[in-house]
């Protein structure tokens, strides 16, 4: 087995590096992540849930990350420096992986994917977008906001959380349409299946996961068929749990 | 075939009645909900989604329901006194029909059945219970509030709601949790997989869709196997169009 | 001088007994608040906020209140167990004190007292009432809802908060309308000036500082003339940051 | 009388000109806003808030301000272009007005003014600053979001609404801190007494009233000495009633 280590924190890794060796896995440290990830058996992240979100940014293929939190929340992360070993170790022993939908955004020529969010925002901070919002082409709502979020599950609990998105259980394949600034007395957020197909019609920014940025005259937004694999939790409402140590 | 008319506006009831012996569809009047219910092809309601909510409290069979709105706002409804004519005639023709998921809920000896919540709430006015909430056998939370709300994605638009909920698009199989009046700050709802088994521990009163009450000291709350049928609506977002009107 | 103890905690108070007799400040226990408690130079509360609220139900005149917190948030506090004796001594060498603004409510006969909310809510519980609130004559807003909450300023940390209402500092003199449940999208806490006068109309119960409620068909809400006293807290925006520990 | 009419809508600002002829009022047209505006006796402003916004900009006087609304909601505005006739005429009869406090911003060597808000922003859409929050020195919080906004108690129906700030009537002197997209769970805004002094530290774009923008690494926040002054409103719940056509 050869593995990858992407870090943000470059001790952690190296001692992560030595420990697979223990377990006589090879493993090649990247202090980015790149197109090279998809050729490894196993990706271990250290650092926070945005390490993780650059790597599946290069990731079409199922390789499974094993996250390793050395940020403050760590909602998508396994373990934690002080108890890595045993979870990794663990999680090797029984290669138990799960699979997460991805949301793809059609923004022009280009094609994002993310397993949090689209955003599609205003140009330019703090300025008003008129959104025109279609689901499976129906139009559901003209919205004047800063931003229009279109978040997975398992983005329920990032950027949309900030803006008062409910909490979707990872195992709950949905969508949820949130909105930033929102100006409109009672706009809520919008829990949809996931396999709707939503467009959204204004001048903006769309952006993938905080990480690729895309200036587009309208979006579209669908599943994507290429999920994104980690190895399983111990406990399914864990996360749940966790979203109350955001401070 | 042969129809139930439940009336809440007596009426627009009649004239319901006259209009399906038209077309050689017998029925008859009710002005309470009643075991009966369930003998009968269809039913009409003319009143509002509380009239509804009241029809179902005594169905179990899948009998389809054509809502005749009289009331405010009538998420549930297919029609308006003005236009029920053409509509009502139309959903006969096809006779297409749509099966929403109830939810049940134990509370000591008895059993509930719910479209829309099962409220769990202080035996007091504003008053505070200390709930622990269990989902699928794990423990969860322990929140204190005035109520705790298990709502279906068609409750979504409901009381949960009024205390912040997500809607929830009616074809997305999810129940929601929410609080009244939660004494966290930053309590957020929860939206979950409409196949978990949800325990409340609490001294309290549960309220199934506002019309029945039951004192339990803890309610289990699951998806029935029985569950609402209504005569098809002609788009599916109309509802949460709808849901902007409430005011 | 003379206090009284009021407690919800014995040994505790005891223990404030015996040190304020170092201090030589003679003391008597009350394990209930009581119409007597207007004849002592200042009031120790041992217990939580509700103690405090409790205390100043009997209390017209302005003898200051110093809380020891045995309870769990305690805003209205000024000292742990812990550290009660540095604090209190503190407090009665300086005896600085503070005054904010109570409000007071016409309900049928009778007159309510509050230094944190008056709630006008549905008699039974879950179910609505129907509103009509007006602001110095002037009709704002017919709200169907749970309840209506009135807060002062020191109130808006507390029912009222847990309905999502704003926090507002402790010496910005004013009022903040919320409302438990309101089935109205969008609406929002209306934060106003504290000689408003505020009349809502429905049929309901009225709470003052959750300590005495009250049937009535109308109520009046508007500030008091009998403030409440506590010693000077330290630092002036502990609260805000106290609000935090809610959980 | 000399009077300015600076518009958004060119037909009904000459409308505006031929009326207050017939009224004997001299008036100059102003496409734009400019410095010249303090010397005239009173201004029309033909637009919607924006216009009277970027009036406002130019102003340190007491000039007083009418609007005439042709743009969506208008809260500060006094008459539509149907009946600004009536209106206006009835305003410059009394000649009654009233001002409203201002917000200064200090953000390095720039002074900003703002009638509705001042928003410390991310200089980056959808990127996170991590903001010290001091008040009167205190330091109160460590918040990361998109931005924080500080607005007077008349722009808390502006951008503080859209983001969940509570509506603080106009008479009472107040200042809301609200955020966008706080990474906080349970962040909640902030009313405190308008003569607080707000520092924020953090690298940021300060925004005043959406119309002037300065790049800066702390901000001071504070009542400014030039309050703004408009014809005095018929009704003084008005505004409150029209928060909620903000659709």
């Amino acid at each position: 087995m050869k593995a990858a280590i992407v870090y943000k924190t470059r001790d952690v890794a190296e001692s992560v590096r030595d420990f697979l060796k223990e377990l006589n896995v090879d493993s090649k440290l990247y202090e980015k992540a790149c197109e090279e990830l998809g050729n490894f058996d196993f990706i271990v992240s250290v650092g926070g849930d945005g390490t993780i979100l650059r790597i599946l940014q290069y990731l079409r293929d199922e390789v499974p990350i094993f996250g390793i939190n050395t940020g403050r929340v760590g909602i998508l992360t396994h373990a934690k420096k002080e108890d890595f070993k045993e979870k990794l170790k663990k999680a090797l022993e029984t290669f138990e992986v799960e699979k997460f939908p991805r949301i793809e955004c059609l923004a022009g020529n280009e094609e994002l994917i993310a397993l949090n969010e689209i955003v599609f925002a205003s140009r330019e901070v703090a300025k008003m977008i008129e959104a025109e919002i279609f689901v499976d082409g129906y139009h559901i709502d003209t919205l004047r906001c800063d931003s229009v979020i279109v978040a997975s599950q398992i983005g329920s609990t990032g950027y949309s959380f900030s803006v008062g998105g409910p909490i979707i259980e990872p195992y709950l394949q949905a969508i949820v349409i949130s909105a930033v600034a929102p100006f409109r007395i009672g706009w809520r957020p919008l829990v949809l299946k996931m396999d709707r197909k939503i467009k959204i019609v204004a001048e903006g920014l769309a952006i993938a996961d905080g990480q690729k940025r895309v200036f587009a005259e309208e979006i579209e937004v669908f599943k994507s068929k290429y999920p994104a694999t980690f190895f399983k939790k111990e406990r399914i409402f864990e996360t749940v749990k966790k979203v109350r140590e955001i401070s």
